[in-house]
């Protein structure tokens, strides 16, 4: 617990702003500074733990983030696109059946239903949260649709209570990608806790990063997390026994003593990120630039800070003229890639108008007061 | 360079062997001592660099993996099970391809078949070797077969000649499911380096083992490689470009730092593993007991002894009492796994005998003379 924060550094550690005008989009030396002592350590532990898989500090990663989420299980994973495979395989659909997702999202929503064998059925999402519209989900629905795969997309959570009804009705699972919503709430309950199952991602960039590849799933099905627990481990719940097809991919036992570790500053460093996305919301203020909906009762975790520019790269020019990084989430559109060049000839107009305006603006605890003030000013006189 | 071998290690760091009686099979804890000191600070190196995915250590991993199986390309991967599936998945067969794969080998082998999306097809190996007998594979192909995955088990390289002749008779791929062989050679070659393609597990009790799952693929074929880099990550060879639908299948950065520290002693290691195997086969000699076949021309990594002995509980009760630890590589033949209930009324007399009768006596760097010495004593008193 006695993980240094960034509002706990010394001046010397503080991010370095070269006279302002060079603001990473993300630094992760940078966000990762304050851990390094605590993680060496931690890391120094497992190695000489002697016992290097589904160990000690993978056990207690799960606890802690079952706990933190609300839900009875959390099964480590090795990545976020595998916590959906896997959610999707362990539910046993049959093979022929149709998965809805949201077509504006990053890839792996959708390779993981293509992934686990079935057939991703895109729906447009509300051009003014970016989510999935629940609106649109019924006309789409067919004797072989089996589940929704939502996804909480920037960091705020989906019209859970409207995609719930649709769901009830038509006899459907609901499953979260709460890979960028990492302590996100809805209606007082936490992402990874609104329906039957979530798949998270600890991807270094994520609210709650690891330093290489990781993810879980939760879920407060019994059943559904005994079949996970074999099928991340070659289908073996017993060694030597195994009862079905199962993948490799377990959460890595030094990437949970990293996590155990980082774990600790995740609701502070959302808080800093909300304070952020905060100063953004009330002070940009420029008729080309859209902004993203401000928290309302609901806890946004603010992975990212999307705005909507119309000509996005003399936007993004003048930004790094100015020196402030920024990114795009994402470019080019999931039915728009050579993955599915099946989809290529459709239009998702909602879709392609989102990857062709999106921005990312610098939201990260590493953040100065005044570089805020700096790219706030940049962004309005644009 | 200046890693401690065993052989190097002070009296102190010595195996304690409590009056010797107490020898367990495998103790990844003083396995890995040796090389404590430089992974902890390799680990330091790799957390300060901030950046976690695909970085430094993978590239120089990938590199000089390459050059010790003296091949073009080496793709590190998540884990051996992934190396697999992605070399068949790369490979772009039509859906309903067969590959031919032993009866007996560790069940990931065949896993990797059908997550690819194809069928796997068991043939029976060879009673003395354990490895897939070339002579069985002709009549087991049909015009679906697309190719032969070989299992170098325990450490033995296949009978690629034999295994190749067919293969081009056929027009049919081979992979090697190397995830045993690291370091052994057949004809001059390194394991590797025998065929298409080759899948290698860096699974912590593996001849060169990480501290949690790695894996890596091994090639000459350009075009494959470059497939393989994308279908790893995401299906994406360019950020936010995705031509293929692909895993997310990366070896983890702070994983290649400790493959990086432990490559070292690869080679020393093996030889140490050969005397070892030396020792046994020439002083064992108890007629209840089968050994395995010696070394000839070709290297074997001895990943593990395995021997043959009838009523095996017996017998490891017998190991048990003296002090011996042991285990069973495998101890249920994967057609009669639950996990292929379809084979499970199937009958493959070879492998069902070999599930039957093996055991794995200890066989690692830690063991010393008057260990192995003892353990001779007492498998040549049963
Ligand atoms: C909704 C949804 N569902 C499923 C998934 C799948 O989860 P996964 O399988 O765990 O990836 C995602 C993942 N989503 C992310 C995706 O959002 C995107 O994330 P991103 O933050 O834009 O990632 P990036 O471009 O690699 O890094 C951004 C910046 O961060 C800096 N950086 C990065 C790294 C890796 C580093 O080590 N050091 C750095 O300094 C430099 C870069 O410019 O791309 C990743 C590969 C995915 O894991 C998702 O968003
Ligand atoms: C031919 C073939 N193809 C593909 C594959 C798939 O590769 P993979 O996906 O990388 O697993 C394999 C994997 N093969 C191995 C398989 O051979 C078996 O290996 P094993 O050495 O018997 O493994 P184990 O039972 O976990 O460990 C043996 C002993 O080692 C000690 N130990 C173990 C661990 C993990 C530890 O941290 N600390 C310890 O002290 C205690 C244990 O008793 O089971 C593993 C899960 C597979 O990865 C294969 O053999």
């Amino acid at each position: 617990a006695d993980v240094k924060t960034f509002a706990t550094l010394k001046p010397t550690d503080k991010p370095s702003t070269k006279g302002i005008k060079n603001i990473p989009f993300l630094d992760l030396k940078l966000i990762n500074r304050p851990y390094e002592k605590d993680i060496n350590a931690a890391l120094k532990n497992a190695v000489a733990s002697g016992w290097f898989v589904l160990g000690e500090e993978v056990k207690k990663f799960e606890k802690t983030f079952a706990e933190y989420c609300g839900v009875k299980h959390c099964i480590g994973v090795a990545n976020g696109l595998d916590a959906l495979v896997l959610l999707l395989k362990a539910s046993q659909f049959p093979p022929d059946s149709e998965v809805i997702v949201p077509s504006n999202t990053y890839i792996a929503s959708i390779l993981a239903i293509t992934l686990a064998g079935f057939k991703p059925i895109l729906v447009e999402p509300d051009i003014d949260t970016y989510l999935i519209d629940p609106a649109k989900i019924e006309e789409k629905i067919t004797r072989n649709t089996k589940a929704i795969l939502v996804v909480h997309l920037y960091g705020k959570c989906c019209d859970m209570e409207a995609v719930m009804r649709v769901a009830h009705r038509y006899d459907l699972k609901v499953f979260e990608d709460a890979a960028q919503s990492h302590g996100a709430t809805y209606q007082g309950k936490k992402a990874g806790n609104l329906a039957d199952g979530a798949g998270f991602s600890f991807y270094p960039t994520k609210n709650l990063g690891a330093m290489g590849d990781a993810g879980a799933i939760t879920t407060n099905d019994d059943a559904l997390a005994e079949r996970l627990r074999a099928k991340r481990n070659y289908g073996s719940g017993k060694k030597y026994v195994f009862d079905y097809q199962g993948l490799n991919s377990r959460l890595d036992e030094l990437q949970a003593a990293i996590l155990n570790v980082k774990f600790l500053n995740l609701d502070s460093d959302n808080f800093i990120r909300q304070k952020i996305a905060n100063r953004y919301l009330s002070e940009i203020n420029n008729p080309n630039i859209i902004l993203p909906p401000a928290n309302t009762v609901n806890q946004d975790a603010w992975h990212l800070f999307v705005i909507r520019v119309e000509n996005r790269e003399k936007f993004r020019k003048y930004l790094t003229e100015n020196g402030i990084g920024s990114d795009i989430h994402y470019p080019i559109a999931p039915h728009k890639q050579l993955a599915y060049r099946e989809w290529n000839n459709r239009t998702f107009a909602i879709a392609e108008k989102i990857h062709e305006e999106v921005v990312s603006i610098p939201l990260n605890v590493t953040l100065t007061e005044k570089e805020i003030t700096y790219i706030i000013e940049k962004i309005n006189k644009y």
